[in-house]
């Protein structure tokens, strides 16, 4: 569990690109957000208070989050003076960083002497369980795509973010690095070893009010030979109640294989869903989440009028539309 | 890569069933083990020739393998000694414990003073690729169950005796401890990190003739909560040609899973085909295979011919009946 607020570090970002984990946090979570702490040179700008580690401890913020992709694959020696200066005022670190921060001795010895934490989210922090099956109280959704990377935390957020709008008792929970570094807790589950996946993602989603929502954010998809183990740990350890499809339709091929073609929606479905039963029988499938960033309004609008008629369940695209609809459906159910 | 022939550590066994990783080297790879070395005390005899290490180094003997489970979930100093003593004279030490060799300083130093090997299977000990799903030359085969622990490494086993014996090109993929430990080499799927899983199976089954068969050790089950990521890795990282399902008729409920029914072979069937097609379009089921220990003569014959006549391929039990069907199938196909 990362403290927070934050203070987002944007180094010395050459572009806005850069910054998209901190644009992430600034987006879903603005209020874990205190300000920004840009370096000489940083092109990135989220629109926040510019602040010295000083003014953004004294505003309360705990930890300073690294959400800026590094140059060269290195911590350099200009990032290094901000990130031991902020452990020596009293601020945790957080980052997603491929290099761990574990991996400095330098920062490593003066969160010692400070007595800080150093938070690497891609590494698990916890002994994970083996799954057990059990089923457990309160009610869950999950995202599962015809691919990866097609949108599956954006619905996520976005659910989350209309569920708690329209009242009603919901948490998205996080399995990604940039999705822990947005809420500050999860599970980076595709650095979990193979026999304890399912029990992480059981650990993430434990018994809970009748009434909640988790909002489990998915991984990987089904039909993407790299990364399949990790879904169907997601659909057996989540026991999900409801499932949400997510697609681009624009997509030739799964990414990064270009041997492989996406499947239909009906298929996802059709494998997806008595995968999903083992665990919970009475998982349905609720909507279909559209990523329609590379169409224009009337293809998109089209688009999602012929699958919502295809599949009988609201389709939207939660980036142009809201993810009001996905909502009402779940309340629904 | 275990170096052979091997050394088999029966330690104190307090019974035969201790010992049992042990006795499946002696059963599937009897032409790997040199002797036995059994301590005072020791209740296990797997019938191969009693030797000290001395007789076992000069008969050729390059590892000394703990085929045997250690009593207190600790390694003994009784046992240190043997092992010490067997670093010193030369041999490589590997291991199926819980308890790692690595973790004895003693031993890590004293195989450090003699350039010797410690092998715990149990941990992977190579950087596995993320999976790229390109179409591999050669053919695969994988054994796929109604449940965890039905007997698909025995199946794996049998099925690459069967099909040597009949003259074809075989080899047996481990994917498990005792799996590596019989056949010197594999990969400990369990352990393998989750982003890498796929790509670990790929790894292990490389290009190869195109009339070379590759018998992948299956794991978990689909319908095995707990695991069933391990397996799907399998199915996609594998890219099987032809899939055997296993199944134990007796069982009652999922291994664990008090909760959980097993599934039928058809739905077992019906699930797994479209999930292999998406890695391999040809895959079929070529066999059952059917745990029948718990039958007797005639209630094994019985419900073979009727799987048999259901599913439309040979059902066979291979440890009573042998795996020569099962070969011959693939041989057709």
């Amino acid at each position: 569990m990362i403290e927070t607020p934050y203070l987002l570090f944007l180094g010395d970002a050459p572009d806005g690109l850069a910054a998209k984990v901190a644009q992430g946090i600034r987006d879903w979570r603005p209020e874990f957000c205190v300000g920004q702490y840009r370096m000489e040179g940083c092109n990135a700008d989220l629109g926040l208070t510019d602040m010295t580690l000083t003014q953004a401890r004294d505003a309360g913020a705990k930890t300073l989050v690294v959400g800026v992709a590094n140059r060269g694959g290195k911590i350099s020696q200009a990032w290094k003076k901000v990130l031991v200066t902020a452990l020596e005022e009293g601020f945790d670190l957080a980052s997603g960083l491929h290099n761990l921060l574990r991996d400095e001795p330098d920062l490593v010895a003066v969160a010692a002497a400070t007595g800080r934490a150093l938070h690497d989210v891609r590494v698990p922090e916890v002994e994970y369980p083996i799954a057990d099956g059990k089923k457990r109280t309160g009610k869950r959704v999950l995202g599962i795509g015809t691919d990866c990377s097609v949108g599956k935390m954006y619905t996520g957020l976005a659910l989350d973010r209309s569920m708690r709008d329209a009242g009603m008792k919901a948490t998205f929970r996080a399995t990604g690095q940039t999705g822990i570094l947005i809420t500050g807790d999860g599970v980076p589950l595709d650095a979990v070893v193979a026999d304890f996946m399912a029990g992480s993602v059981e650990w993430l989603t434990p018994d809970n009010d009748p009434d909640h929502w988790d909002i489990i954010e998915g991984q990987g998809s089904l039909f993407h030979v790299s990364f399949s183990g990790v879904t169907m740990a997601l659909i057996h350890g989540g026991q999900p109640d409801a499932l949400i499809l997510c697609h681009e339709p624009t997509r030739t091929h799964m990414r990064g294989l270009p041997e492989y073609d996406l499947p239909s929606l009906e298929t996802l479905r059709d494998v997806a869903l008595p995968l999903a039963r083992v665990a919970n029988p009475g998982c349905v499938v609720t909507g279909v989440s559209i990523n329609t960033q590379r169409m224009s309004d009337a293809e998109a609008t089209a688009y999602l009028a012929e699958v919502e008629a295809r599949m009988g369940v609201p389709a939207v695209d939660p980036f142009r539309h809201g993810a009001g609809r996905l909502a009402e459906a779940l309340a629904a159910l």
